[in-house]
């Protein structure tokens, strides 16, 4: 029979127990990161991976990439359009606007699959993950440090170096406009040298040409005028008390190019670099999103949020190491023999601490126990044909080098396994 | 700005807090399962949502309701055809195969989002979630037995009451062939009394008639052959075997008309049942399919496995309680002060067993006490413009009927919150 094959940019993953193994670190990236925003006390909300495609045309706006080229969009069998979610955000605000509650606040976490229809190359992919947060309700101050903060502590959490925030202000509706108007009139004289993307770029959206990959582009920038003219002394103040509190934690730069990719940021945006990621060194990103909600039809709802790209991130992660005790369970009678199995669901139910490995195969004791090693068990629990006739076990100490095993009751190993 | 919908038969989960949600019982009941399952050392694996729709149409089966009827599939920009994918098992094979696994041992679970394309009904959704098992490579015995184990652990670990383990055996391929010859043959002169679907299974897979909802077709199966007469000693010992053991945790019932909705499944089948579920009363199964990897192209693989609806068994759940402490941190200072943040910042470093609540809103104090009492804070600290000018800070004390508050230096803040 022929193979059928996964999708393309389509990966499986599989956790094989080798903590260098990509797939480890995503599913241990995962776990710690929703720890971080569990104990921040932020609360899970779970969209659905399909949504009418309008949903990110109007959120991302079209002029990203995301629309543009990269949505993942097919017709239904009734010919509706429908889109696999290119990214968290918008579905997040659909569904509070949806459920009514647009007028209250709200801290969000979510962590799940996005999709995109691009050709896959190096480390992106049409199926890929993302973690995010979504602090709802709350003017400019506030949020903007907590959110800054959330980043430190997954910094912390997984001892990440030669990383750095990045941080800047895009100002207010008001600023924004000025400061949109003079590049404006800065670029129009260099509008024969700028490529067709970024001359789309300064028509539907002028401060995504400070985005512009195109060296010739980023030449003609250096002497554009810079945001920092334009913003508040409110908005300055608020960069410079974010780089004060943390910079004894990350390097905090304020970065007065930093635009990001979306359309719908305003104010306050930032950005997690590590030099150890190469070109695209950005691993995390987001900002405040104040106008999203109304233009999704809900209530005028203040806004800030962050996205995780989980496979980047979990590129950088070094040393994972699992604390769970791993006890070995070691069976040598037939294969039809029901009663050891019996025994190691009861140990289970004493203690729920322990992780049990009951190896089902039939092969040796010795196989048995090398694996029971591989798996870093400090013991190994036998039972054979003798054993279970005299109603015994045999404990084996595989880290102890004074004792080496003992012939317990089946009692006694209970109130073993429970003390454990 | 008009609003725009969630999709038909696609609902948002939101953990609002209250126990009684069925998303907050769903994401415990996740949370509960993934423990289970790791304590049993079994290893996630994690394959995308879309795949090649063969795959489907050749696993499940071509009479399979999940292929007839319910897949969700569409064609892609370059006319491929592609599903979401309906159920776990298949792609879990197909991966093993393609990382060339196939001739090895593997525990696996699985947890995520499924799709079908049916008109939505109560309890029934586009997107639901399935969560699983697979263990392959091993015989008939041993895998059997740590199964139902960890279906009663399931069943133990939410103390479900009122359900019970239907298990049967379908027999070998040969056993299975003799039960289908003699049910053709019994069948043979009701055949005008059949509806068309169960004539078209009686064509396709006969075993699929004894899962007829239809009443004429049920009456009519009251005095067909049992299967009980086909299968070999060894495998009434297995089902005999089970019942034994695990009779004193859940209720384990043979039932020789048990057979399981997917083309795919041999010898030992299983289902568990609720009579809190009305007519739709299982929320759990599974069963031996030794065959599935060879129809995929893969290695003979001998292969056991299970589902959990996870939506079904979380509306069973009641009584969650969350054992996390939390304490509330509240700030009385201007919205663009950040000391209070780095403070906060520092005590989530300390002591990452506690769930930190910083309060964002400038509202009142006391509205703010209001929100950490129902929260359920056994503690509020709290930083005004004094506090913060005098570096100390109040801890409050909510859950002491002796003690009110005390005012500390943030040194002595720090070792509080460190013992707690």
């Amino acid at each position: 029979m022929d193979k059928i094959h996964s999708l393309t940019g389509m990966l499986d993953h599989y956790d094989d127990g080798d903590i260098e193994n990509i797939s480890v670190k995503i599913f241990e990236t995962e776990k710690r990161i929703k720890k971080v925003f569990t104990n921040y006390k932020y609360s899970e909300i779970r969209t659905p991976a399909l949504e009418d495609t309008n949903l990110f045309v109007r959120s991302a706006g079209d002029a990203s990439d995301i629309v543009n080229k990269e949505i993942y969009s097919f017709n239904d069998r009734n010919e509706k359009n429908i889109a696999l979610r290119p990214e968290g955000t918008a579905s997040a605000i659909r569904a509070i606007i949806e459920k009514k509650l647009d007028q209250t606040n709200h801290k969000l976490w979510y962590l799940g699959p996005m999709w995109r229809y691009e050709r896959p190359q190096k480390g992106r992919y049409r199926q890929f993950y993302q973690a995010g947060v979504e602090i709802l309700g709350y003017e400019e101050g506030a949020p903007e440090y907590e959110i800054i903060s959330m980043v430190c502590s997954i910094i912390e959490e997984f001892k990440l170096k030669n990383c750095s925030i990045k941080i800047n202000h895009l100002g207010d509706k008001e600023s924004k406009k000025l400061f949109c108007d003079a590049l404006i009139e800065y670029l129009e004289p260099f509008k024969d040298n700028l490529d067709e993307k970024d001359l789309t770029r300064l028509s539907k959206n002028p401060l995504r040409v400070l985005d512009s990959k195109n060296k010739e582009t980023q030449s003609i920038l250096e002497n554009a005028p810079s945001i920092r003219d334009f913003i508040k002394p409110s908005a300055l103040s608020l960069l410079e008390n974010i780089q004060n509190e943390y910079k004894d934690i990350c390097n905090v730069e304020i970065d007065f190019t930093l635009v990001r990719g979306l359309d719908y940021y305003s104010g306050f945006v930032f950005e997690a670099i590590s030099s150890e990621l190469g070109a695209q060194d950005s691993f995390l990103g987001g900002g405040r999103y104040d106008h999203l909600s109304a233009k999704l039809g809900g209530k005028s709802l203040p806004s800030i949020g962050m996205a995780i790209g989980v496979e980047r991130f979990a590129s950088l992660v070094k040393d994972i190491t699992t604390s769970n005790k791993v006890v070995s369970f070691l069976t040598l009678t037939s294969n039809l023999e029901s009663k050891p199995y019996k025994i190691a669901h009861q140990l289970r139910s004493m203690n729920s601490n322990i992780i049990l490995d009951l190896q089902l195969s039939d092969g040796s004791l010795k196989s048995k126990l090398r694996k029971a090693n591989k798996n870093n068990s400090e013991y190994a629990i036998i039972i054979g044909e003798e054993e279970l006739r005299d109603g015994t076990a045999v404990i084996k100490f595989l880290n102890d080098e004074l004792k080496d095993q003992e012939t317990v009751s089946i009692k006694e190993l209970f109130s073993f396994y429970t003390s454990l």
